[in-house]
């Protein structure tokens, strides 16, 4: 990329996340009456429902302190985490330490912890609120939080399990993603050793199962006795978003702890598998879910774009094209930026993205926050393409 | 309705439905090998999935024996009903009594039995067949199945509740909805007495908690304390096709069980407040879902066109237009026709009706039956209106 393309670009991330989503969400998300953040939002702002969410909730104060760790800390930041912080330590747990799914607006439990990702997303928010408020009681939460889950991974629905056990064992991508967040967040929490054997475990994991080169897929959901099970829709689904965050993820890792550049390269080249398959060529963006063999998928909503799938898939090309220079993903990051900030971005409306488009790139709902769209994706995805352009920017000058 | 009207309707609904629905269920949804039925079919009819769900079992077994009653048993029908009463028997039942949510294509459970509605559809299901089969074995499990479910009913879901009791309360309409289902398909099995006492109480708990006069609204969801609760989205959900899936079956319970005109009239008008409301105006075709005070609602497929939703929507206006002779009606029966059988009927692509249409009515998938579209609402519908129009024939000729 250009120097001059670097400059424009990371001035274009910096202030959608300073001047339209920061605001936003420290406007209307956080509750001033009862604590905790709201993430039902309107176009505008307008809360339209009043129910918190654990996962919400852990990952806006993993966002707001964040950003502290990133950009040094303000103190309106670090108010808005802690605002999730208390009201999650006086409300969020069961009687058995476990976080209910859901609270009402007042803290009163509405759903039973059956989602182990609300501990997860309380674990790294904890932690990583620890390490920029010296709040030494919430470095020791967080590791509770994390050998309570590891307790629990191998029957993480507990009582509310479905499925029944032995017809068809299927492992999904997102556990072995999540073990491999939670311990590079818990960094100086858990030793370097362990941290470095999970990222192995579940690289290794990650590689046999889901990737698979000869039919150049990244599949969701795998038989754990390996092979592939393509007599259902489960076996056959592909979700390129979830692919593009869990590759760009491993990317880092393998540059940043692996110091592996041949693991780079391949990752680079599995991105352009998902982005070329999951690429809609009839009306541009990313499709939500697809079947392998091309079938109807289980979800309706699959032809949809989201906002989240093309966070992570720009992060990815950006990430591959500093570490790699290619120009095939320099491309499709410009190809994903112009997409993005065309059809998702709403300054003129109040600022966020728009979560939900159809398949034409139109608006389903004005919604900048729902049950599942949080302070989370969007502003990380803006923080970290910012930091790498950053770098990309420094490294010219070299 | 002109009487060449009433006939010319009337070939097309018999036409459908025995050269275009029948058939592809019956060339395509029998697994002849394993028993049972495959549900989820392509648009030729391909098997794109090969599990099989009890809900489809029961329904289908349903169906196939509600053709027997409503037009003469022909063997194929009922070997068809057969089919799917013999796979249930042997593997439809968890070691409790319960039926199991999903099996696979050769009967081996997958998913436990947390939805109470596998059992209420297998249950009017053999009744039917024990009805036109004299499978007499058929009439008491039926009996037994509907024992079973009062006692569950007060706790559908079992150790697989994951709502905390007491914080929010809320009733969905479609356990009363059931409830008189069940009690009218088991009329012979229950005495007429429990039956009348059963859909009062139901109809009551319609009326009064779901029916909003002043909001001239069907509310899907309400607090079980009465009253409403529009803090959060699930107290101001609106689903236009249930309501009206509910509405002309107490109006048909209306007019004869009840013999009650006064009531007809009025379901007749809070019909119109529901297609009124969830007609696009844009588009055409109802909306699945909205929200009360127009804010996005939880699920991202609202603004889909789905076609059980038009095919209970043709059999409320027309059963409508039968008993109160409305014009407005008589419209909207005739509004509906031209949208479902342009949109939806695929006679050029193997029979059948798309399930899922995209907002502006271009289907998004090819699929004819899934894992929540069976052979049920489509048939269902051509059928009662087929019979409601050879009534409406008769009518005239008197």
């Amino acid at each position: 990329m250009q120097p001059h393309e670097v400059s424009a670009y990371r001035r274009i991330y910096r202030n959608e996340l300073f001047d339209s989503v920061i605001p936003f969400w420290l406007n209307h998300s956080i509750d001033r009456e009862h604590g905790g953040y709201f993430s039902c939002l309107e176009r505008n702002g307008t809360v339209f429902d009043t129910d918190k969410f654990a996962w919400m909730q852990g990952r806006e104060i993993w966002m707001f302190a964040k950003l502290c760790s990133a950009y040094g800390t303000r103190p309106e930041w670090l108010a808005a985490a802690k605002a999730g912080v208390d009201f999650m330590r006086q409300h969020g747990r069961a009687p058995n330490g476990d976080f209910y799914f859901a609270l009402d607006r007042r803290g009163n439990p509405l759903t039973a912890p059956y989602n182990i990702f609300s501990d997860c997303f309380m674990c790294v928010a904890l932690a990583e609120y620890a390490r920029v408020s010296g709040d030494s009681q919430a470095a020791q939460e967080a590791q509770d939080i994390y050998h309570r889950i590891q307790q629990r991974k191998d029957n993480p629905k507990g009582i509310w399990t479905k499925a029944i056990a032995g017809t068809r064992s299927m492992g999904a991508m997102g556990f072995p993603m999540i073990q491999m967040m939670m311990a590079r967040e818990l960094r100086g929490l858990i030793d370097e050793e362990t941290i470095l054997r999970i990222v192995r475990e579940n690289l290794a994991l990650f590689f046999d199962r889901h990737v698979d080169r000869e039919r150049k897929c990244v599949f969701e959901r795998v038989p754990m006795g390996g092979g592939r099970n393509f007599d259902n829709m489960e076996g056959r689904l592909l979700n390129p978003g979830h692919a593009l965050e869990i590759l760009w993820f491993i990317m880092d890792i393998a540059h940043t702890m692996l110091n592996d550049q041949a693991m780079v390269e391949d990752l680079a080249d599995i991105m352009l598998w998902c982005i070329e398959r999951g690429w809609d060529k009839q009306y541009g963006g990313i499709f939500y879910y697809q079947d392998y063999l091309g079938y109807p998928t289980e979800k309706l909503e699959s032809t949809m774009k989201l906002w989240w799938v093309h966070n992570e898939a720009i992060i990815a090309m950006l990430l591959a094209t500093r570490l790699t220079g290619s120009a095939l993903h320099e491309d499709w990051f410009k190809r994903l930026h112009a997409y993005s900030f065309e059809h998702f971005s709403d300054r003129a409306g109040g600022g966020e993205w728009y979560g939900y488009l159809d398949r034409r790139g139109e608006p389903v709902f004005g919604l900048k926050g729902g049950k599942w769209k949080g302070f989370f994706h969007l502003p990380r995805m803006l923080m970290v393409c910012e930091q790498l352009l950053a770098q990309m920017e420094a490294e010219a000058v070299q």
